[in-house]
């Protein structure tokens, strides 16, 4: 009898903790299904760009990694190795045939990825471009740097630097468009708003450190009292850093660079470069995730076809030496 | 001895539960801080508008609560009832009192409002822009339409419907940016692309209905054979359609206007206007949701201080009669 009692408490106890426990599940599943914004690991989003080992990607690989977490989904990197369109347009099919949730893409060519971006609309796999676009492609958003924006800060930054006034140079990369509009915001920005500064001098530096330290020798020879110079990509920037302190003019003439490789920072530290503009790098990479889980999700619009912000202007911000340390690389 | 055997067996099944449900608990609480896109329902952002009352904001508000209900945050609507910017200030004010967890506005003038938004920011209250920005106030962002892009979008489409050949008109509000905007994409893609269309008329509706008709009138007297009118706003639309209706010109002259007022939709809908096109309204309300969201969670960025993207093109959409049926108001 004593016995039998024992056997029967058990068999209750078992059965309050087996109802305490199914009801726990069920509350707990109707949370999960209720909460739009989480995923599930097995949805594997992936990066691709070029030049897959440089420094630069890093940055949006976080900013990718980071949504990841918040977004409870997985994330891949993979990328074309060499600075070479066709290898980029492998790599691409071949994270295509992988079926994913999601693609973001850098494109190296604004035109020749056109084909196997319009391939992953086609199927169903959401893609967006990030730092360069592919504006003729089907991608569905493009997020990244308004350049002509970026020269006009730039321009701002270097009146503050200079008062406003005197003479200042401009070493750039005239075949691209990027830079182009790097150049064009500079100008323009200067000469509505800044009439007693003048830009005496436009040097193409070839996106090379010996060509821009080269050009900018000829500029300093030309415009000896010359007080400020714009390099509107990283490798000009170090050559125009370099020229300027072989001449002992780092006191007098201000640098405003672009972009934070190792190179630059090390200058800017050093206090040979004033300023460098740092693209939202970690913006692109967080925010290109957040927009392919909407659509692979059909978050982005409820009432209609999903349809998502065509264009995000990821930002620039002015790094100096008060804040160049928090933009070196971390492991 | 029974008696205690079952009172001590209760009590090991009382435990049991109690060690369950606790564990349970410590599961779940876990999983709600790894969410970083979990809000909570105390956490209120507003949205602050002028002319309250109108069609236009009730998209922007359901994107704003479609955007609460995914991340579990509460949302309020307060808007000056008049087009009066005192009023609107007096808002603005009367909800930065409040300590709102964000605000979202949509500035009536690009200038008057900068010292309350400034306010907010300095008080540690996130804050964007949406529609129509203040872009010398110190907001985190602006979610809205790329004018000149508009602009573009309705020449193509205007290009496709008359065959890419023929005599176009414009009647726009020429005192505004944003039609400026408008009607300056129009006229670049024009003259860029289409060689054999020109446009013949640019009249000025003054955002007025009747004086629209008027002008548009004038128009077809000057160029009875004229292929398309291009109306950069819905009052004007309203107005073109019916000068071209009155003079029996509805299957000669293409129509493309601006937004989806209930005046515009009803005229796609009989096949005056041809296609209108629509902002992205509801993108404009859960993105901006989303970066206060972020802002207040400090989830922008990550590395550093707190950043957002600085602008965010919402798109734009043509509206047929194949689809008008979609963007009728629902309630």
């Amino acid at each position: 009898m004593r016995k039998l009692l024992f056997v029967y408490l058990i068999l209750i106890a078992v059965f309050v903790v087996y109802v305490y426990q199914y009801q726990t599940r069920d509350v707990s599943s109707n949370q999960w299904s209720e909460n739009q914004l989480k995923g599930s690991m097995d949805e594997t989003y992936v990066m691709v760009t070029f030049l897959s080992g440089i420094d630069y990607w890093k940055r949006p690989l976080k900013g990718f990694e980071d949504a990841a977490e918040a977004l409870n989904v997985s994330v891949e990197y993979r990328g074309a190795t060499q600075y070479d369109v066709n290898e980029e347009i492998m790599v691409l099919e071949q994270v295509i045939a992988q079926k994913p949730a999601g693609i973001a893409i850098s494109a190296m060519d604004p035109e020749a990825l056109n084909p196997a971006i319009n391939k992953a609309v086609k199927q169903g796999i959401p893609i967006v471009t990030f730092d360069a676009d592919a504006p003729k492609s089907q991608a569905y958003a493009f997020l990244g740097t308004n350049n002509l924006y970026a020269g006009e800060k730039a321009a701002h930054h270097m009146a503050e630097l200079i008062g406003e006034k005197g003479k200042v140079g401009i070493v750039t990369h005239p075949n691209q468009l990027n830079h182009q509009e790097r150049t064009r915001g500079f100008q323009t920005t200067i000469s509505t708003h800044y009439p007693e500064m003048e830009i005496v001098s436009v040097k193409d530096g070839r996106g090379d450190q010996m060509i821009s330290k080269e050009v900018t020798e000829d500029m300093i020879a030309t415009y000896p009292n010359i007080d400020g110079i714009f390099a509107t990509e990283a490798n000009g920037g170090v050559g125009v850093g370099q020229a300027i302190k072989e001449v002992g003019k780092t006191e007098t003439t201000e640098i405003i660079s672009f972009d934070t490789d190792k190179g630059t920072l090390d200058l800017v530290e050093e206090g040979v470069i004033s300023a460098t503009l740092a693209q939202g790098t970690w913006e692109m990479g967080y925010w290109s995730l957040q927009f392919l889980f909407h659509l692979q999700h059909g978050l982005a619009a409820k009432e209609k076809d999903v349809q998502l912000p065509r264009y995000m202007d990821t930002g620039i911000h002015v790094v100096t030496k008060d804040d160049v340390s928090d933009y070196y690389p971390r492991d």
